[in-house]
C-alpha cells in the first residue's frame, strides 16, 4: 500500500479517536480495509462501554468478522492511531490480520516494540505472520494523545484546587 | 480460596467448555466469581459467532463488566479450562482480574507460562498484578481437549477417505 492510501486510511481512524475523545475515553480510532473499501470503523469505549474489553481494535476486528462473517482476516489491513497493547496484539494474531499500520508509538502499553515486543513469538497452532508498520501519521496521531492527557490533567489540577479552596 | 471450591467453579467452567464443544468450537469454558457468586459463564464460541475475539475468557470478562457495570474488576475470579492465549492474557490484565485459575497447560499458544510468559511484563500505567495458577481438575480438562481433537482428526481421516473412495 502506498504511503498516500496508508494516510488516507490513518486520517479516518484519527476522525474515530476524535470521537472516543469527546467521550472522555483515551483517543484511540481504528479502521478495518478488504478490497480497498473500509469495511470497519470503531473507537475506545471503555470508559463509556465500562467494558475492559472495548479497545478500538477489538470493536473494529468484530465488525469486521460479522461483515465477512468469517473469523479470518488475512485480507484485510488494519490501520490504529496507537501502538496496540497485548490484548489487542493477541486480537490480531487470532484473527490473521495481513498488515497493521499504528501511528503513535506507546512506550507504556505497547505490544509491538515499544514497552514488549511480540511480533516474533511464534505459535506452533498459528501459521500466520501479521506485519506491523508504526509511525503512520505519527506527528498527528501522538498530538491527538498528548492533547487529550493534557487535557485531563488540567481538569484533575482544577478539581484539586476547587476541593482545597 | 481453597481447593474445593477451585474444583467446584472449575467444574461448572468445563460444563460451559462442553457447550463449545457440541457447537463444533474448541471447547474451552470460563466462569468469572465476584464475592462468592458466579456473575458470568461463557464457551468459546468462534466458529459458530465467526468471530475471531470470541475466546471463552473474553465473553465471560464482557459479561462480568456489564453485570457489575464497571471495566475494573479487581474483586474477581476467572476460572477457564484452558491457559490463556495471548489476547485473553491481555485482556485478563486490561481488567485487572484479580486471580486466574486455569485448568489444561496450553503449549500451543498458551501464554502463562507455556509457549510464551506474559506474567512478568511490566506496563508502567497498570499498576496491578493478577495472580495465575495452573493445573486445576487438570486431567479433566487435558482429557476434554484431547477427545475433541482426537474426534476431529478422525472425523477429518474419514471424509479423506470418502473423497479417495
Amino acid at each position: 500500500m502506498n504511503d498516500n492510501d496508508q494516510n488516507f486510511y490513518m486520517q479516518l481512524a484519527v476522525e474515530q479517536a476524535e470521537i472516543a475523545g469527546l467521550n472522555d475515553d483515551v483517543p484511540v480510532g481504528a479502521i478495518i480495509v478488504h478490497n480497498n473499501q473500509v469495511i470497519a470503523k470503531a473507537y475506545n469505549r471503555r470508559q463509556i462501554d465500562h467494558n475492559a474489553i472495548a479497545h478500538a481494535e477489538i470493536l473494529a476486528i468484530q465488525e469486521a468478522c460479522q461483515k465477512l462473517n468469517r473469523w479470518i482476516l488475512d485480507d484485510c489491513q488494519l490501520f490504529v492511531t496507537l501502538e496496540p497493547c497485548v490484548m489487542c496484539f493477541g486480537a490480531i494474531v487470532q484473527a490473521r490480520i495481513q498488515d497493521v499500520y499504528f501511528g503513535a508509538y506507546d512506550p507504556k502499553t505497547g505490544a509491538c516494540g515499544s514497552l514488549s515486543d511480540l511480533r516474533n513469538l511464534k505459535s506452533s497452532s498459528i501459521n500466520h505472520h501479521t506485519c506491523f508498520h508504526g509511525g503512520i501519521l505519527l506527528e498527528v496521531c501522538s498530538e491527538q494523545i498528548k492533547t487529550f492527557f493534557k487535557k485531563k490533567r488540567l481538569e484533575k489540577s482544577r478539581d484539586n484546587g476547587m476541593e482545597i479552596s
